[in-house]
């Protein structure tokens, strides 16, 4: 099985930002200790703050992963056009939150681009992209 | 670690109900299966429909659970009272769904418990509730 | 042909509370006379104001009656779950009400059940369950 | 008695259009066929696409009808002007809908004729105007 | 004078949840000190966190308490089941909250069940309470 | 000066339909007893429950008279077209209300057609047409 | 017959501000010419820029006016105050405008104290005063 | 190919009101150039103020007309009666508008008749109904 | 104890307005009687019909009172300024209501200044401010 | 005459993603043909995913083009910098549909990028790109 | 130059209220200082709780003042009258707030007005009126 | 000091586009100005029209810069991701807009950025600039 996790706007900033909500571990230190944890599967780490360059990695995922971890931070909750992205391929993409917002402000309490997504994990720190995995094997 | 997963409302049917929705597998399948991938973890089960009972399981857990796995179904967009109970103990308890709500009818974008649970998962069908279970394991 | 009155909260005071809006009647007396109006139809009744049992009694209703007159007092315009009951069971279910909500205060104007249900009748008195009954008599 | 179907917009099409949602019976073929049922009633049948025309008939049922049943279509939920019509009026008023309202698009939900009508019977096809034959005559 | 002091979900907490808000003293330790307090009223207690049973003991209260204070818990801001049992007894019915509401999220600014009783009073921890009673004794 | 005072629906029953809040004399009574009053004008009376005609008539005003007192009655809040009709043509028009719509249901609150009329007189029972009258001479 | 006319905020500066939308006379101009038309009335001014002291006017006007042509300016769309005060005297009040609000921005469209006006008169610039008698002489 | 232009409100004022916004040229004008430019094409022309109408002409365009181009007006942003009346046929119906509603007030930014349309030509003046015949054309 | 009753716009009619809704006696006649019933109590009484002298009076009360029941009127709804006023000073402030405004007017049900107010008592007739010195007194 | 058209998110997978609402053809095959039907009008194409670019490319169409058609994706209802690009330059831009966003999700209906371009067409497949060169070419 | 600085309600608590959000210097410590800094410029200094005599002190700017740096306080979100006040005068006025209101309470996030402002300055403590006075002698 | 100023989409226009608006002088005429003004504050440049770089831009000026002002154009109403940035980074931020977006359309009225920005400086041309940079002087 081959997962591509996706990372959107400031999630660059992990373990620099705001500790006490998103948590003190980075990506850089995060997704090798992934690696290890499933053997058997290949991940792919890719981020951009440009939410036209998360369009296009979308659209390159097609035909190349099982399925993509996607976290589209701020653009969640305003991106018609990720959603369509989404929407147009046929890699299954899980929806990722590393904080539960659905306890932070009200305009985080709805996302857009969820309706295309085929689930959404959120509130368990970097263990969320963690459980993405164990939703794609067993699917 | 001791878990329970608690039902809310009409999940009594499951298996039974608009099976493309929800699957074809009754908890009563589910939890014994559920119980032979973790075998280090206690995990109960309980359901009603009756929101107040709801309640009262959830003030009982404190004390006796580790987490609580917990879909309310249809009360999860309307009782303030659960969200109230949620956040009245202080075992933590993961908001799961078998379906993905946020590809559903608007009224089930919202959730009025989710402010006061730690984490939600939603769109694995009854894998949610294994995914609760990897989540509290790790915490 | 089996049909159940199935009656929500504060229904168990018609005929004593504010007689002006429901009449005078009480189901005790109305349900014989409406036995005796389709003595070919078995007419059961059941009446709780926990939204729980109601749900519960719509989930036993499968199976055993032909269709449901419900009436659901105050939990037409806030409860997902009865929403959800109906639609989880095969039984044809009629919303039922005794006044005409379209001339009571606004929140009384929507109804979240009603979409679920095969249709409803309103306005006419304790009239609108026998419309019920011709109503399921003609499906 | 003597009373007056009223059909709005569009149901001069009954039978022809969308037989999944209105079935395949014009008015042609109900109105005798509802007139065989109730020999006592005086049935007259009316219809117009107009919106004042349907106002001026409503004026006009006063003194000649014991009760309108009325199916105002898609002005249902536009016309404060038909709400007025109804109200100025003291002939009883019956709201009628083929399809169940509840099911379909949200600016279906709400009625602006309602509050002036005495009831409102929807859902049940052509037969929610037997139903409203049904409830005349029991008032 | 014979009063009911009735209190909804999570009320059974008093004491031990969120001593910040609520205070640290429980209803098994108030109940009897309001007593003391007021000799000469028969003050009774209950409590629970079902929606339904609340609405069982309102309509017990008529015909047995001069009148009733009601902390409806979280059903304050969602029930019109609750509302219209408070509305259908003749016994007055005061809406008591432990908390000031008005300083809390927004769902909890409106209360649906405020319309039906004869009065209101918020914040002032467990004596709440005892100004209810002091409310009704000079009505 | 040549006047026209234009009625919308449901205002042929002037002074038959709920005299409490329209008053009990008819326009057929009023216009002549006006004409007396204002000798030197000219004033048309025309009125039509049907929305398209109101907007002939406003067409055809164009170059015939000095002005139009248009008293919409239930398309005031409703009609674009009426808005863009008054909008359309040279003619000065007032909007007339006889009843206080401030005080009425809160949909009748707002005007659709009032930004493109010149001013507006409500509440005064059909002493408000004679205001209009009286506008239009002080033009 | 004593009326007083009583204007609000900014009405000071008529004939002074935004000639275009008010016009170019001031009341200092107009009341006498008003008063030159109407022999037989008395009539008063009075003019606050202070919400609280409009409130004192219209208090004090009990048992001396026989009406009250109020121009709130502002206050019109945000004072409850205000429309209490006029609410609580059974002086009749009627809310005169200069100009057509209606086509004006979005706020000016609601008044908030036209329910406990007995009519209002808008769009005339200062001739709505003049109607504004017209209307109390004929009452 | 047959095809017919249905105009609804005050465009039989085109050519004469509001120039800058619609232009000088009116419907006698166009219609004929237009045919002279599609010479393959019958385009025959209506137009009606009153939307009851409207409705019957799209009635009886089933079974004559290839397609209609259909300029609503004011009835665009208001009527459900004709957007049911487009959806109930099978001929292909396109929205068309003179000027860019999207400029405009807010209230002409949703079109109620569009969902029941194949699509919509808006804001290039007269040629809007051109490109609906070319529209029709390249089905 | 040295209290202070501050009343906001309209309530010097106390007594004489709308007797129905809030009784017949005046401030001038319950102050005395209130001191009467609590002769430990220092209770000064202070009415203005002017925000902004509300907010002068609030200011003073600072290192004077002890405690202020404050009935803000028909500010209440809409006033942010005495929303900080009440914020901005030491003393506690309990919100004050004669009626019940959970049962009047929807406008009525929000309270702005109730956010910094220590709590609020509504619906008791005068009565509300005796509770009010109970309240302080217990604190 | 030098025409853009321009593409936005996802319109690079045209002929590939849903074709049941897009259609089969991509542009790599439609601008082609497009060309080969109008020789005499150069036809550019750009995409992007990329908001930014978009708006670096509609810069650089000043004094480039004579006119662009901007099909802006899931941009169009999101982007208020697009709507202040296309307002910033003198070329005229419509704007371009291949589906009728009418028929729908509610978030579609509304364009904010509208209100800038000369006019829009929607719902002709990629048929919308050719009637835009027709509109172009008319103007 | 000559300025006037006008502060709105509670402001003359500024340096003793809220320490964290305003800071702790008083306007009387302030203001000399400021005027230190700007020795060019005349600085005065005007500061009412009543809505009213702002609007007073704002008409008598007229003609005495180059500009006016106004905090409204509380006002700033309620007050259509200083809206109207603030536009009725030819003196630039700028909107000035100690506090970012952008991060407080969503009902601070609107201002009514700035519409009639030439700008705002807010967030900067008492040095937002010092750049106020910066943007005044650099228009 | 160093500062840098940040713009967003479309300011790369300034000076160009919509003059009346926005001013003539461009940022390559007004930077060199503003930098001679002041000698001792380093102030660096940078505009891009993508969301992302404006996001990659404020990551990097952490640790660089003493202050970003930053006009984020019309991202300003529409980015959480942009609101999240600001949020992570510790430099302060100060918004800037050029107009007065309070008197612009609705939508301009409110800033998803300013909750995390220190202060917001709108309304006075480029000088807007130059306050901000008074403005982190002063801090």
């Amino acid at each position: 099985m081959k997962l591509l996790i996706l990372n959107g706007p400031n999630l660059n900033l992990q373990g620099r930002r705001d500790r006490e909500v998103y948590g003190a571990e980075s990506f850089e230190e995060f997704i090798p200790r992934l690696r290890t944890q499933y053997p058997d599967v290949v991940i792919d780490y890719a981020q951009s703050n440009v939410e036209g360059e998360l369009i296009n990695t979308l659209h390159k995922a097609e035909g190349v992963y099982d399925g993509v971890l996607f976290n589209a931070g701020g653009y969640t909750h305003t991106s018609v056009a990720l959603r369509d992205a989404v929407g147009a391929i046929a890699v299954p993409v899980i929806e990722i939150h590393i904080s539960n917002i659905a306890s932070r402000e009200e305009f985080r309490h709805t996302s857009l681009i969820g309706a295309t997504c085929v689930g959404s994990i959120a509130g368990f720190g970097l263990d969320s992209y963690r459980l993405g995995v164990e939703a794609m094997l067993n699917r």
